[in-house]
């Protein structure tokens, strides 16, 4: 099993990605003899982020990629004896060498599902020595993308589902991969696009990004384009100046707001004049560099009305500093009042973008007014994925009401029967006294064979069709369960099998 | 200029890892016959985090390595072309495939300096296209690189300088890269090893680890280990059979506790045997897996009495929850009775290490009592690094006090002449009415001639070379600059030559 040739495979960790103790404890299995003992581990986590009663699972395409190509180098095989103690066996370093994943088998929640606490998002199991190794990498990679994607579904539920969301937090990631990562999940968890150029090569994420302040800055208005003419949208006809239209364009927009015309900045005009001229049909200004109202806005209208009269719309503006609603619903009113002025209808309801630092509270208040928004994810990392605590290999199922929203998961051993929907089944909610009964409309398994014997079993699906499968579940999730402030808790419940076995293990193993 | 053969070019950032405006503002400078115009932008923080009034530069060295490997692939261009208007000029694009670093110079606070706000850590310059497409991933590879070098030196100045601490955070780190990024800068912060392995193979970062919980419950007391001997420390003399050792001390060490002998786990005692014949001179028992005293105890304390009648010392113990501090101090008088118990005097002071989310306000309670601390950084971005806001092209001066400690730092324009010692200054502090004057006793310059036209100026130290860099500069920090809560402010001031452009510009720019 080769590493992959897909242009994600930069993207994948690495074997010794990995805490030390996985070797040494790899070291200890080996020297007992241990080291093909069949093993399983399960990742979960206890406490739902972000206070709210879901998560979303993700991570899944990462973990496939990296076990397929697990295998350690020469180099890393060299680099482990390096830190293990010099006597130790070299047959143990011959035994790394052949180590990787063809014995290993997973079941796991697809990317997109609902993911509630102790409910495994991955079932590994295989060669105790491989397993073991496997850990750290796996919940690295299962844990931040599961949080990011979270954190992106309760930006999107806020938002609803028309209003673009453009995450752009790159430049405060944690590190570069970092980044890729967040950018990615991100996405998954449904954000529209990003402005992370190489999440867009490697793993196909929308782009978008049009201007900074520092192309604004740059420009002092005495430049001259080497070429400063621009062709109409049709393509027919003569090119025109688009700097001179625009400065026709700014007296009128300037006695229209009630402005002096010597008072928007030249260098702002210049600038967005040069990037018009490099995206006539995707023109958007940025309103703040210096006075939104004295500048901003005035120097915006008037190149947008220059590119209208040669058939181009600008897509709109963008502030990234103050009271964002405030002055979004101002200038809202600024748009509608010059459409009409200049019999420019298209200008009432060109987008009005956002930014800088927006967190759920301010979505919040955004959502209802603006119709795009760019969020810098904020992220509290408060998942606890642990080795799993109840016993004995187990299969997942959601049970469902016959409106087909979840009612909730149950855990039972993998040996049970699967539960069938109409008949009623005797659960046992967490620390309760004794079972309760439910009836499903439907059942549905959650933990699919994703590899078996390090063969995958079906195709993966694309990133679109994971992000498409989030919207989805989250849809169906109850109105009480979705909602982000002091959610009604999702219950996961025990078979009364498992149940039986967790009580005879407690009491067996109290002092 | 090739990408670099060394071990940690996989860690290096791509060219693509950039936001999308950084590309559509490219070909508005280009547009606009701009690609070459001369430009320079700084990095810098406006506030320390975590509430402290210091922070240590971190980061460099994967900055000098991405500029060094800068070169955009016909797979980047061909990417680019496909998310930026179909009629773009293909000139461009050509121009896009020709760009490298060769032109560009960067001027630095060296790796484990001392960082305050406004003060560049990063002056980038050269032509104004290819600067503006760096400015997101040199922010990236700084601003985190920074947080977490910061982070861990405040760890180290609650610890004290003798304490070790293992950092452990890979599993919740924010994906693979943000782990190996994190586990570098902790060590360069003054941490002393990582779990993280892949830390050391790709930084050299001393690597740590023993066991985890699930090591011991893997083993149930059953298994029978294919070579249960272990020969002695000396080498000499017939090998002993440990596990039975091991018994015949659980007695002793029972009966010393006032416990029965059924008592300790019988599965943990076997994972403890297990580990001591793969690691017989590096033996730490993981305590907290069942009950420490009732078991965890006991258990490592009748391997390690087995261990040391072969003549090997064991290294210590492990606890990884409950309220470490008590625990510990129990554990200790323990080991003291013991030692003088069973007369050998080593069990006094073997190592206890404790972690489990070890925040700082934990550490400063811990760093008084225990020899050894595995923290787990908890993290929270505060810098707000910008393009710069002062005027000019700058240089940064360090002013020290007869004793060696930072004064103040000071601004200056570029072309002014470096202060000198012992004469006396007029500077500006922030929001001053008028100067104040300053005789520095000693002048540092700040930011060191890095990369020059491409070409790198002098070697980078090594990590550990940073590493001891950023102590001895934190050991010359005054006490009230370097306390963690409340600290006073430490000053960054301006030449008057400065403050009077600045003064000018202000006025120039009111409405």
């Amino acid at each position: 099993m080769a590493a992959e040739q897909d242009p994600e495979a930069r993207a994948a960790a690495r074997p010794l990605l990995t805490d030390l103790y996985q070797a040494t404890m790899a070291l200890g299995y080996w020297r007992a003899g241990r080291a093909r003992d069949a093993a399983e581990f399960e990742l979960f986590f206890r406490r739902c982020p972000f206070g709210g009663a879901f998560a979303l699972a993700a991570g899944l395409r990462d973990c496939v990629r990296f076990l397929r190509a697990f295998r350690l180098r020469d180099a890393d095989v060299q680099f482990l004896a390096s830190v293990l103690p010099p006597d130790t066996d070299p047959a143990f370093f011959e035994h790394l060498r052949a180590l990787d994943c063809s014995e290993v088998t997973v079941r796991a929640l697809p990317e997109g599902s609902l993911a509630f606490p102790g409910v495994p998002l991955l079932q590994v199991s295989g060669p105790l020595l491989v397993v073991q190794l496997l850990e750290t990498p796996l919940l690295c990679l299962v844990s931040y993308a599961s949080l990011v994607a979270t954190n992106a579904a309760r930006l999107r539920l806020i938002a609803g589902p028309e209003k673009r969301l453009l995450e752009m937090g790159l430049r405060r990631a944690q590190g570069p991969d970092g980044g890729l990562t967040a950018s990615t999940y991100s996405y998954l968890g449904g954000f529209d696009s990003s402005s992370n150029v190489l999440a867009g090569q490697l793993r196909g994420v929308p782009v978008a990004g049009t201007l900074a302040h520092s192309f604004v800055t740059s420009f002092s208005g005495s430049e001259v384009p080497p070429d400063p003419m621009l062709a109409p949208a049709a393509g027919e006809g003569p090119g025109v100046d688009l700097a001179a239209k625009a400065q026709v364009w700014l007296e009128q927009v300037c006695a229209h707001l009630g402005l002096g015309v010597q008072e928007p900045h030249p260098g702002e005009r210049a600038a967005f004049v040069a990037y018009a001229l490099a995206f006539p049909r995707a023109f958007q200004g940025l309103l703040d560099t210096y006075s939104v109202w004295r500048s901003g806005l005035p120097n915006f209208l008037a190149v947008a009305l220059a590119l209208g009269e040669l058939g181009y719309r600008a897509v709109g503006v963008r502030l990234d500093s103050g009271d964002l609603l405030q002055q979004a619903q101002e200038i809202r009113k600024v748009f509608r009042a010059a459409a009409a002025q200049f019999q420019v209808p298209w200008l009432e309801s060109v987008l009005i973008v956002v930014s800088n630092n927006i967190d759920e509270e301010a979505l919040a208040r955004l959502a209802q007014e603006l119709v795009a928004v760019g969020g810098q994810p904020r992220m509290k990392l408060t998942e606890d994925p642990e080795k799993q605590t109840l016993p004995g290999s187990k299969a997942a199922f959601r049970l469902l009401g016959s409106d087909g929203s979840p009612l909730m998961d149950m855990l039972q051993l993998a040996e049970e029967p699967v539960p069938q929907a109409g008949q009623e089944l005797r659960v046992w909610p967490p620390g309760a006294q004794e079972p309760c009964t439910v009836r499903p409309a439907q059942v549905e398994p959650l933990l699919r064979l994703c590899l078996q014997q390090g063969q995958l079993c079906e195709p993966l699906p694309s990133l679109a069709e994971s992000r498409a499968l989030a919207q989805l579940s989250l849809s169906r999730l109850s109105p009480e369960h979705r909602r982000l402030r002091s959610p009604a808790q999702y219950q996961v419940v025990l078979s009364e099998r498992l149940q039986a076995l967790v009580n005879s293990l407690c009491a067996g193993q109290s002092p």
